[in-house]
């Protein structure tokens, strides 16, 4: 072939295919972007020397050294012992320091609403989790979960100027450039500004994100997707959404409204019903698939439990985590359930993968366990029905991806300012 | 709001949230961007001075006044009489030079295969239209295919030399970095390296995309979704597909195959049918909506023509276009298999926009006038079911859509040749 095709000459590490995008490169944007490198690699790597970097970057190794420089002031990093040595003086080991600094997370959620603090490497020090209902709605929710992140600082005795920042993970639409939740019924945040409101009640930096975008950003940081350009966090609780990492990003859409396959039609019919708002709090996937859903069919079917196991009231008599945990049993009729609600998420996967075409589909869930049995039924319920077969896979951070999500996005938009 | 929420110190031309993507930043890098910005820049405002390209920039006068005689010197830009002055001396305008070269644009497509000679501007200077059954299937289709270009090229007797690369659109799975066809039906290309094939027929560098891709690229690039970032080409001929712009760039997918939507479940059903490879061909949406699906819906009506008024000729008697030209006739029964079909294209693009939340669906068809009668259809029975509504909008570029995006995709990486 000719040389006419375009060859990259830099190292590519994210498998990004572009090198800036629509901006000018000046002296500060250079520098700005090789410090956010070299702390990418150096977290990537677990420990690095000078050299190693200036070799895997192309920088020269006095650039090296000053950007390092830079980061040992900061704290950003810390030198370990000398490493192996490859002939002369050993190397110097740099590591990043993930005790930097703290972030709060909180994975505000349908029926559970998690509150924990981690260091900047994703290790929590504590995670607290209280019932949704009793954070109440609005504005009210707002100083209630306020109130009690402060009982969590306290309650872990840490200095309040070692946490940086804050980052909720929201379910609904969160637009991050506005700070505004865009559509939330869970806490009926509607056109909200969460970021400014929950500034003003804690005198900290907030980044708010959609909770299954945010348990995304938890695989591709931390957890199993960390080598995954492409894939989909689909998460089966109280409601049912998407996460999409494409090209290595995280993927909003053009109104923030990706991945809400909730709504996911499967069936012409679904277009005839008028539906009222009330209708589309509840998407037409969701009203089958998720917690609802199974509670209803089980009902349907005959399912019942006695009062000493159940793990939360409901007007059913019991609850889609009794469900889960009698398919993980055996019973008869829960397994029966899931099978009928897999035939729905089957359908939703191959639909999503057929737009996306995504290296994984991680499945998530707050319910304990239901995110492995899941995956498991929907491998084998989708094994023929694909042009191309992404991977299946229950989420590695159990129910708490959220959660975890919401501290990454805090550390990485803090670690951009520490570094700009 | 604290300063620590990071903002960008740059213009932002493109809509792209990334300066550079896991690429280190060095001279030659940077160079070559800033070229290709400002490139970029001249081609969008038409006509523009220097000092206004350092102005939208941020670039220094003299660095422009570099980088513009390097495209003087390479024919990509000309210099026009002076613009209306501010004050002092009138300034020199620059424009893009779309004669710089020619390409030729293939669209490779299931019913009618289309060959064109266009200006770096995207002006076609001559398009040919033959039967792609002519073509035949496999290597032979290459052949005869690379026999017609040159005749086209003898035809319009340019200078082989001005002609600087080809561009083909496939429908099906294409990879651009391989330069292979991982999965084309129409013309039996499974795992069949076309660009390989296709160079050492014609001598030209040759670049291959799925067609929907191609479709998607000419309406961003010349088309009417020139200022958007998000949007989706939907395709709706012999078989049914999406091109998808994400962040103001083709997005791909895992394997290529992203967008293959034709191959959408629209009920539970779908799952248990098992498939052949020969159904394989054929996509559950496409078997409804496609053109044979028309074809078949319509002949169970009793839909007739007259065979003076024949399109094609077809098995059934009639065509896929017979029906759109009745149905643009208002004829009772086309209309009615055409609303039948919006009902499963309604439902795919609810799918497909819940998925990626574009900003606009555009339709488009190889068959005269269909993706403005679907569009209109489509707009009335989706008003009601968006929680974020896109623009449903017809092609822009009628039937030419695949064969225009051709001819862009090899002008945009020849481009980027001639300023690296």
């Amino acid at each position: 072939l000719p040389d006419i095709y375009p060859k990259a000459n830099y190292i590519d590490l994210t498998g990004g295919n572009l090198l800036f995008k629509g901006k000018v490169a000046n002296p500060s944007s250079i520098g700005f972007h090789n410090r956010d490198l070299v702390l990418q690699i150096i977290e990537k790597k677990g420990q690095v020397s000078r050299a190693e970097l200036a070799k895997l970057t192309h920088l020269s190794e006095p650039t090296i050294s000053a950007i390092i420089e830079g980061f040992l002031q900061k704290d950003l990093v810390r030198e370990m012992g000398p490493g192996a040595s490859v002939g002369g003086r050993k190397p110097v080991i740099i590591e990043f320091n993930p005790g930097v600094g703290y972030v709060i997370g909180i994975d505000a959620g349908g029926t559970w609403t998690k509150i924990g603090i981690s260091d900047f490497g994703g290790k929590f020090i504590l995670k607290e989790k209280i019932s949704s209902k009793e954070l109440g709605l609005g504005e009210k929710a707002v100083f209630e979960l306020a109130k009690r992140v402060n009982q969590v600082i306290e309650k872990c005795g840490m200095e309040k100027k070692k946490i940086l920042g804050v980052g909720i993970a929201v379910p609904g639409i969160a637009d991050q450039d506005k700070g505004m939740v865009s559509f939330s019924p869970v806490f009926q945040w509607h056109g909200f500004p969460l970021v400014k409101m929950f500034f003003s009640e804690l005198d900290l930096p907030v980044f708010i994100e959609n909770d299954l975008n945010a348990s995304a950003i938890a695989e591709k940081q931390w957890g199993l997707a960390q080598e995954y350009q492409d894939f989909v966090f689909l998460g089966v609780s109280r409601g049912i959404g998407a996460g999409l990492i494409l090209n290595s990003e995280l993927y909003h859409g053009h109104f923030y409204a990706a991945g809400e396959v909730g709504y996911m039609i499967l069936g012409t019919d679904c277009l005839k019903q008028k539906e009222s708002p009330e209708d589309l709090a509840l998407g037409r996937l969701e009203s089958m698939v998720a917690e609802a859903g199974v509670v209803k069919r089980a009902k349907e079917l005959g399912f019942t439990i006695k009062k000493e196991e159940k793990f939360r009231d409901n007007i059913m008599g019991f609850s889609a985590e009794d469900v889960v945990k009698a398919a993980r049993d055996n019973n008869e009729i829960a397994l029966q359930v899931l099978d009928e609600i897999t035939d729905y998420l089957a359908s939703a996967i191959i639909n999503i993968t057929l737009v996306v075409n995504p290296q994984a589909v991680v499945i998530g869930s707050s319910i304990e366990g239901a995110g492995e049995i899941l995956a498991e039924l929907l491998r084998n319920k989708t094994a023929s029905s694909f042009l191309v077969k992404p991977l299946i896979l229950p989420s590695s951070m159990g129910t708490d991806a959220g959660l975890i999500g919401a501290a990454s996005l805090a550390a990485q938009n803090i670690k951009q300012t520490l570094i700009s």
